[in-house]
C-alpha cells in the first residue's frame, strides 16, 4: 500500500473507522482535478489526531464520502514559537505565512507597526496559505493566523513568561546573541518589521522591554520577507526543533 | 546631504569625476518613472568599486548622464559561497535568485538534477533579478548567474578545495553537522534539490563524494524555495560573515 501523493486538512477529528464527509470545494479538488474515484487512498490530517490513511468511500461531483483506515504519522506539533510580522505586499505577505509554517511557527501574528501601510488583512485567505502550506510540506499542525493587531497593544499585553526576538535593523553587522539569550525560557516569538523598518520610538521601546533579545541577521539588509524566513531559521537551529 | 533614496547598479567604473552615461531604460527608470531632474542624487555601484554618490548632469526622456561624485560605502564582497539549486517554477526560481543574493552568495549555479522538470532556463532574467536584489538590499555585489549545467557534470568537475554542503531531505530529523565540518575550508557550495527531491542514485554518489557535508534542515519537509533560504542563513550564521 503506497503512500498517498494527496494530503488534505479536514477540521474533522480522526480515527480509524471515523467517515469524513467532504465539504464540494474538496469533493471538486479530490474528484474533478485529482481524478481519484472509489477506493483511491489520501492523507489526512486536522492539526490534532496526527496523519491518517483515508480512502474514497463515495465520489460525487459535489459531495463525497472518506473512510478513515490507520495512522501513518502522530501529530507533530511545533515548538512554542510566534511569528509577528508586519504585513507588506500581497505576495510577500503570502509568502511569509507559508514559510513560516513550513519552518515551525505555532502561531503567527500580523501586527501594524508604525509604518506598517496596511490597515488590514484578510484573515481567512492567510489562514487558508497556511492550512496549504501544512498540506504540501508534510506537516501535521496548522498554525493559527491572528487577526491584524497594533504592535503597540500587542506590547502592552505581553505574556512576562515569552521572550521576544526583534530582528533589529540597527544591528546589522552586529554580533547575534540567539544561543545565549535566557537560557531557561521555552516560549519565543520572533517579530521582523515591514519595508520601511521600525520608527526610532518603536526601536526604543522595543530595546527597554525586559523581554526583547534583539539580534543581527548579518551585515546585509535584508527584506522583510528574507529577515522572516532567516529569524525563523536561526531560532529553530538555536533554540528549537532543529537541534 | 541627505542619502538618495534611488540604488542604480551600473557597468561603469566608478571613481570621483566621473560621468556615467545611462541607457535608454535606467534614463527611463530615473527621469520618466521616479521623476528625478538635474543636480538629485543617485547611488551607484557596479559590483567591484563599492557604492558612490552621483547627481544628475543631463536628463532627458531617452538619455542621461550622471556625475559621480563621493564613496558612500566601501565595497563589500561575500563569503566564496556558491549556491547550486534546480530550478523550480518560476516564481519560486525568481525567489531563490532574489533571496541568494540578499544572503549573500558570491555565485549562483542552476543545475538539472534527474527530478529537474526546467529543460532551459532564461539566464539573463535571472541575472537581473540579482542586479534587482542587490539594488533592493543595498549590496554591493552582484552574483554571476552562471547558465543551466548537468549536477553531474558539475560534480565530475569540483574543485577539490571546495565543501559542498548538501540538503539530505533523508536526514530530516537527524542533527545538523555544518558548525564542524572541515573546520579548515573557507570555499564553500549549497547544493538544495528540487520539488521531488533527489534520486536515489544521486543522493548515493553525493554521500560518497569526499568533499560533501549533508545537513538536515530540521523535522519538517520544506519547498525547495525554503531550503535554499533556511540552508543559506545557517550557512551564513555559522560558517559565513553573520558570525
Amino acid at each position: 500500500m503506497s503512500r498517498p501523493k494527496i494530503r488534505l486538512h479536514v477540521e474533522h477529528p480522526l480515527s480509524a473507522g471515523q467517515t469524513v464527509d467532504l465539504s464540494r470545494d474538496q469533493a471538486n479538488y479530490l474528484f474533478a482535478v485529482m481524478r481519484l474515484g472509489p477506493g483511491d487512498g489520501v492523507a489526512l490530517f486536522n492539526g490534532r489526531d496526527g496523519e491518517w490513511r483515508a480512502s474514497v468511500a463515495q465520489a460525487g461531483k459535489r459531495a463525497g464520502v472518506l473512510s478513515v483506515e490507520t495512522q501513518t504519522a502522530p501529530q507533530q506539533d511545533p515548538p512554542d514559537l510566534w511569528l509577528l510580522f508586519a504585513p507588506i505586499k500581497k505576495a510577500r505577505t503570502d509568502f511569509i505565512v507559508e514559510k513560516a509554517t513550513e519552518l515551525g511557527a505555532a502561531r503567527i501574528m500580523p501586527v501594524q507597526t508604525e509604518f506598517t501601510n496596511a490597515e488590514r488583512i484578510r484573515r481567512d485567505r492567510l489562514q487558508a496559505h497556511a492550512v496549504e502550506a501544512a498540506e504540501q510540506c508534510g506537516g501535521t499542525y496548522v498554525p493559527p493566523v491572528d487577526d491584524l493587531a497594533r504592535l503597540s497593544d500587542v506590547l502592552a499585553d505581553w505574556p512576562a513568561d515569552r521572550q521576544l526576538v526583534f530582528a533589529d535593523e540597527a544591528l546589522v553587522g552586529a554580533k547575534r546573541a540567539l544561543s545565549d539569550a535566557a537560557p531557561d525560557v521555552t516560549k519565543w516569538a520572533i517579530l521582523v518589521g515591514p519595508e520601511g523598518g521600525f520608527s526610532e520610538a518603536e526601536r526604543a521601546r522595543l530595546r527597554a522591554l525586559p523581554f526583547v533579545t534583539p539580534v543581527s541577521l548579518g551585515p546585509r539588509v535584508l527584506r522583510a520577507d528574507t529577515a522572516a524566513v532567516a529569524a525563523l531559521t536561526l531560532w529553530q537551529s538555536e533554540r528549537g526543533d532543529w537541534r
